[in-house]
């Protein structure tokens, strides 16, 4: 059986938001992503993908298009297929957050 | 911009588990399980979608085919599409669970 601790998976690194890979198909991706303080995901569309994040630890701002808004541990975000969406660490403290994204890109055609 | 708490979104009942849905598109949905003492979601399987299932609080029992494990919070556990999968209360107290599927079986035609 595959099954991972979501507390021991993190990995930062003072160069950039660092992304681990917790399970992935076809159908979907499971990533853990770290951010130093400054550090971000800058804002992006997917035309078919959806995604949601969960902070684990800290507390981010997320974009979804013309919104922002700052959210802290145990709040989900979902960004739907064709939003601009982002986050950005702009506390003091790291931001941990578990992303789900669906269907999975890199097996798209 | 849809974000919802995870710590908030729970309701148990004594005559079965309950399910509460934060976030669903045609291509995941994204639930919370609350399971009180001695329920289950019976073994079961799904053809095509992949689930994953989070420990929020508490400890469950979780089956993937021929295996089972005691996981407590903070683990994730991978269901592949085709597999035998469920997960059982044991414990004495709430189980409460963070659940991702995909593709969403809602709209399959």
């Amino acid at each position: 059986m595959e099954y991972k601790d979501i507390l021991t998976a993190a990995k930062y690194s003072t160069e950039k938001m660092q992304k681990i890979n917790l399970f992935e198909t076809r159908n979907f991706f499971c990533d853990i992503y770290c951010l130093e303080p400054g550090q971000e995901q800058k804002v992006h569309a997917h035309h078919t993908e959806d995604k949601i994040y969960l902070v684990l630890e800290g507390s981010g701002e997320f974009i979804v298009d013309d919104e922002s808004i700052e959210l802290g541990e145990n709040k989900t975000v979902f960004a739907p297929a064709g939003s601009n969406h982002g986050v950005r660490n702009r506390s003091e403290s790291r931001l941990r957050l578990l992303v789900f994204m669906t269907p999975n890109p890199n097996f798209s055609s």
